[in-house]
């Protein structure tokens, strides 16, 4: 999950013009990178900013160097404690662990009596690695130099997401250093399963003190890295939601076929779960091999409006179809479809995705084996107004419709789609920021990458939410993941910068009416 | 592939009276098996193997420390010269490889000027293994007194082949130790790629000199312990053919999907081999989910006749068929049929099996890919008269038909089926000999499991071929495989009494008219 939708296919350029500014050094903004002062207040922030830069790499280094991996349950308690403390000393109060039936949330508030409420999502789960694929090692935060890049700091979940949070608690810092007063109340929930695809996190949002002080908020935000290594920046309106399951066929459940893998002589007198499998996975497709074909799973989706369709054209015109099919090895689309059409599929396609197939013998050649048991690793994509608990329902339905009462769906995670309107005041302060900063954006209908946004902008809350920051990093999931602390390329923000954005959307949060 | 269909599904006892004698030491004859002497030859030979049976032992074990195997081209060149060494050393002369693109065939031929020739097929070739799995380790070939079973030699190939073939080889040293002449001549044709279903063995066989010796035979006997642990044996008339083979779909081959593994957001708009596999062999099975659906790939199906019919029927009547399903952890057949139907079914059922099925990311969870390629590892068993060549074109064609041309169908190893006729000599003898051993049998239709005997009861030689030996042992591809050389039960042969059930085929094969 997260923002590896976002960061494998950068939003095409806007063409504005830049502004730029003097040589940068390390701890000062980055040369194309400009914030007006709004105050005296933002120039003291800027300096304390500055001060603690090195300050703030020191705590993204050590952040990585304590890994929480849901998947494997390592280090949760570790990771609550981590990311307790790293609240409280950016000043958070009422720190605590919110129970969720999984890995708990953390939960703290900064309420410095301001009209408005920000509400701040973090995650401190990192995705799982295997150091053999490393350059470097994936726990150390090792500061690289990387030739046409910049420094960068390199480890798992670099930026994806400490980096950019780092940045944001910097900011925070850099408020208490220069003991200035934050110009909005901020509410911190930073949940510890997000690589899992949140499965438990809704629970979080419903512990009564969570949910209050959440309601509270003008919108929410997850600091990110939302820069192109062009410079270019993205305001993503929404993603898709995503649900992961194994879809499972077993002799046990079937009461048919081996209780273990059998000679595969017997099949012929013996029933096989791999073929079952095979042809209960083949009724949830269409023909074309892309449209699901389980029954009601369409119904939900809304049409993408005019606007969003005229949206898709400008990054259509704007981006490199050549490019962006080379980066991804893909010679042509689903159904030959042009450059935009293929857009406009990606952000309004609901998909059902085979992730992998294991069944049986899966080494080098053959084995003479009847399986007892074939998985498929299946996700589904979802678009407005679909949802988790439909989706799956339907899908649930149509296999016992089909025949097949006796394939597993065991549903491991996963949210439905979210989407904030580009009329609410957090994508107005986001585009405002920018455009003070300099930094062109492209406003991008809606990431094909999930990140579980609809727990705010969906039921309880209904509050806009949206990913926010600039700078840049690559390799989420991958290895040698990284975020860039001090580019080569002036137009993209350094980590002063990224820190100098958080504090100017807060600023313009607090000043819009 | 090999003789375990055969081991593992026992055929059931006929309730013949057993001869009994007197109480066996380890060298002398089990006390359940007789052979009543034919001549002073057969004395003389008789002392000879018991005075031989330290050394027949000790040559099986060293053999086992010797593997040679297919699948991962270890020791091939060791193997040749062991095979041919101990052909050698039994008699044999003109001893040689024969090349076959593969692992070569061995051959060798030993003319004491009889009017008959008989093919002695072996495999000198071993399933691969994992030592973790043993209580032994596995190619030391240890000496295991096994509760209930007796003593017997441990180890990878004991019993699949070495075992049987070792009590052959020791029958014709006991020819030469007692200064005997054989009643017939041999043909030897040895095989090194059996464990990977033949590819080049039908090479072997053509080879001109090869060809010309196996043209004078009666028949082709490949060495195999016959016995069930009861005592109870079998003389199996055929084998169902088997064809090894990968069904692959792959982004390259199709010109559509990712050149990688990419993330699965992109299958919005980006196709998906691993769901093209899934339609592909979806119209590989009927509806059912056994009936292969592939188009004329039944049309050669020859149906049982009313003697094969009561063969099974006898069969079905003195097995168990609830011992037969916990020994397979199956609690119901193939459309809940009777236990005749589903040993006929089992006997003439043509199959498509998926052993396995491999794409995209196969370890624990899920994670978010669209897998560039995806396999299904598939074997096809065949029964008369299909054959391998025009089973693979029929599927070939048939995916084309069906719109799927890309689909790759990778052979790698694999043959027809194999009928040998119950009136031939060849099987005359083998009654014959466990009529007069006092070995209680069975006639087994065909074995669901597979052996190349086509090779010999095919074209171009199209000679009576099977498995023969009596004795017993376990475990063919699995760990802890063994072979019996002084069992408890003394209606199974020990290894003596198996060296004199191919002493007295031999003379049962020149008696006959």
């Amino acid at each position: 999950m997260g923002i590896q939708g976002t960061t494998k296919t950068p939003s095409p350029p806007t063409r504005r013009a830049l502004l730029r500014s003097a040589a940068a050094t390390a701890a000062t903004l980055a040369p194309g990178i400009a914030f007006a002062a709004r105050s005296d207040d933002m120039a003291a922030i800027r300096t304390a900013v500055e001060k603690g830069h090195d300050a703030a790499i020191a705590r993204i280094q050590d952040w990585i160097k304590h890994p929480t991996i849901a998947a494997e349950r390592f280090q949760v308690d570790e990771g609550v404690a981590y990311m307790s403390r790293l609240a409280q000393e950016a000043g958070f109060t009422g720190v605590r662990a919110v129970p969720t039936g999984g890995v708990p949330a953390v939960f703290g508030v900064l309420d410095v009596g301001a009209p408005k409420w920000l509400g701040i999502y973090f995650m401190y789960d990192v995705k799982q690695f295997d150091p053999k694929e490393w350059s470097v090692p994936p726990l150390e935060g090792r500061l690289v130099d990387r030739p046409g890049v910049g420094k960068v700091v390199m480890g798992r979940g670099a930026v994806n997401q400490k980096g950019p949070e780092g940045a944001f608690l910097a900011a925070l810092h850099a408020f208490k250093a220069s003991g200035r007063k934050l110009p909005v109340n901020l509410v911190l929930i930073a949940e510890g399963e997000e690589e899992i695809a949140s499965p438990n996190f809704l629970t979080a949002i419903r512990d009564p003190q969570v949910l209050a002080a959440m309601k509270k908020c003008v919108g929410v935000i997850i600091p990110s890295a939302g820069q192109a290594p062009s410079g270019n920046a993205t305001i993503t309106l929404g993603a898709k939601g995503a649900v992961e399951m194994e879809i499972v066929s077993d002799s046990k459940t079937w009461g048919r076929g081996p209780a273990n893998d059998l000679h595969s002589s017997q099949f012929a007198r013996v029933d096989s779960p791999a073929w079952r499998l095979v042809q209960a996975l083949n009724t949830l497709m269409g023909p074309d091999g892309h449209t699901p074909a389980v029954e009601g799973y369409l119904d939900r989706v809304t049409p993408l409006t005019v606007r969003q369709k005229a949206l898709i054209a400008e990054a259509a015109r704007s981006g490199n179809e050549a490019d962006s099919k080379k980066a991804m090895g893909v010679q042509r689309w689903i159904n030959d479809e042009t450059w935009e059409q293929s857009l406009e599929r990606l952000a309004s396609q609901p998909t059902i995705n085979i992730q992998g197939l294991v069944a049986g013998y899966t080494g080098q050649g053959g084995k003479t084996v009847l399986p007892h048991r074939a998985v498929a690793k299946v996700e589904m994509r979802l678009v407005p107004d679909m949802t988790k608990d439909d989706s799956v329902a339907k899908l649930k339905a149509h296999l016992i419709k089909k025949g097949f009462p006796d394939i597993e769906v065991n549903v491991t995670g996963g949210y439905g789609p979210t989407q904030t309107p580009e009329e609410s005041s957090l994508i107005k302060a986001h585009k405002a920021v920018l455009t003070r900063a300099g930094v062109p954006y492209a406003l991008s209908v809606r990431s094909a990458g999930s990140w579980p946004g609809v727990v705010f902008t969906g039921d309880p809350l209904h509050l806009p939410a949206a990913q926010f920051g600039i700078g840049t990093g690559n390799g989420a999931h991958a290895p040698d993941e990284y975020f860039v602390i001090e580019p080569v390329n002036p137009k993209v923000a350094n980590l002063t910068a990224q820190s100098m954005a958080y504090v100017d959307l807060m600023y313009e949060i607090a000043a819009l009416g």
